[in-house]
């Protein structure tokens, strides 16, 4: 979906799509990141900052949960944080029954032009999260957190079952010429693969022009399956609902069998432990 | 390429690919996996054991460091290496002035019907290992490596400017109806994307016939660029060779500039370092 500036046409019209998945029989719905608004990321303007709200004050929350509630559905909601005085991405994890699970911050923060979200977001201190709801074990992780192999696989060793990533990404202000939307979903797409479990993005659409810098978010939502490929997929300019349904437990089975859990070598990878590579 | 069980007619066919890829402008040549024989691990018969010679005395090894040495070229030499009485799957890397740089034990070890690895080989004790050849910086895992975002991810912060896998997979004994050759190619081609690295794999092809299982190998090996789309790829039963060239230093420039080897947390990684995802 596109995002204005108006939080209550956000809202409604995530709840709008909301409301057709779960009328098509989605059970595990995932909305874009900070679908509240425009991606105020994109300018590094002190005055967004002022966007964060408590969780417990920030009324899309509380609607949501009531729409969970209803529709027996499970979903995160990304939201912009304030705790304190610190600030996160924050996804909160909401299940069927309406309630709030947990929050899970993201971990992985982005800098570059554009897309300055360093200026806004403390890195998450929640580590990354796996939650059993009512419609199976969902892993979340945040936009640039897809971009992480550690992060999925961590997700899979905590036992998700799918793991899904609220984003918004698209051009490049630094570079128009450069498309990172194939690359963006293979980076997924292996996920998927390697840790034999479905994975899913939801990215928004349309062009947001800030105070400074332009973005045109390519959408390109998608739903791998479990050995990567892409069995739904939604335009780069389109609002849509796309869904795909798994049998969790032959997806556990061949998971397995294929033996690569079994033959992981933790002994071997202690250089991941480091920015540099070096295990000292 | 296919191979037969007559050790000097593979290693005369190895060489004559070599000799064409090295004239075609190929600088870091890549062999299957145990190129000097059919894929004797698809049955658990001890006669096999005995093929595994000390490093010293494989003259296929000495035969292709000479090759190396004329042609100028960079290879890893998948072979059956007996070391006292340890048994490993491993590549020696030779370089470009016919050296032995050192070699490299595989470290994930499967087991499956037709795959009885771990009956063979002993899980490699070497670590991850990145070779600074005339040629580039070269990462080499061995087949099953393949499928760990550790094994990769571990040689890209080791330094590595590309990831070489020789490869033997095909058919699955125990569920011919079950191809894995896009699911195996796309765990590659996330690696490439979420390293931003190019990674390529040299498969067998042919059909072979054991004593208790038999395996039609799938060839399809592939090259993926930096972002994870394949630009070469060979057929599925096809010999051939394939080839690609690329800027390393446009590469390494975006790899920088996209961030994520700034953007890791390590301080959030520890849950890898497990079989189970248990930290503690």
């Amino acid at each position: 979906m596109a995002m204005s500036e108006n939080i209550s046409d956000n809202v409604a019209k995530a709840e709008h799509y909301v409301r057709e998945a779960a009328a098509g029989g989605s059970r595990i719905i995932l909305i874009p990141e900070l679908f509240e608004g425009e991606y105020f990321c994109k300018d590094l303007v002190a005055e967004h900052l002022k966007r964060a709200l408590p969780l417990d004050e920030n009324p899309t929350i509380a609607h949501f949960q009531q729409i969970a509630k209803e529709l027996n559905v499970v979903f995160p909601l990304s939201v912009f944080e304030r705790a304190g005085n610190a600030l996160f991405n924050t996804v909160v994890m909401v299940d069927a029954d309406g309630s709030r699970m947990g929050i899970y911050r993201k971990s992985h923060i982005p800098d570059g032009p554009g897309y300055t979200e360093k200026y806004f977001f403390s890195p998450g201190d929640t580590g990354f999260r796996v939650w059993n709801t009512q419609h199976g074990r969902v892993g979340v992780g945040i936009c640039w957190d897809q971009w992480f192999p550690e992060a999925a696989r961590a997700m899979a060793l905590a036992g998700a079952q799918c793991i899904i990533y609220p984003t918004a990404i698209g051009s490049e202000p630094a570079d128009p010429s450069w498309d990172s939307s194939r690359h963006w979903q293979r980076v997924m797409q292996g996920h998927a693969a390697a840790n034999i479990i479905p994975v899913m993005a939801a990215n928004r659409v349309g062009h947001e022009k800030g105070s400074t810098t332009e973005i045109t978010f390519y959408g390109s939502s998608f739903i791998a399956d479990y050995t990567g490929e892409i069995v739904a997929e939604a335009g780069r300019d389109t609002e849509e609902v796309i869904s795909a349904e798994f049998d969790v437990a032959a997806i556990e089975a061949l998971r397995t069998s294929w033996g690569l859990f079994r033959d992981r070598r933790p002994d071997l990878y202690g250089s991941l432990l480091s920015l540099d590579g070096n295990v000292e």
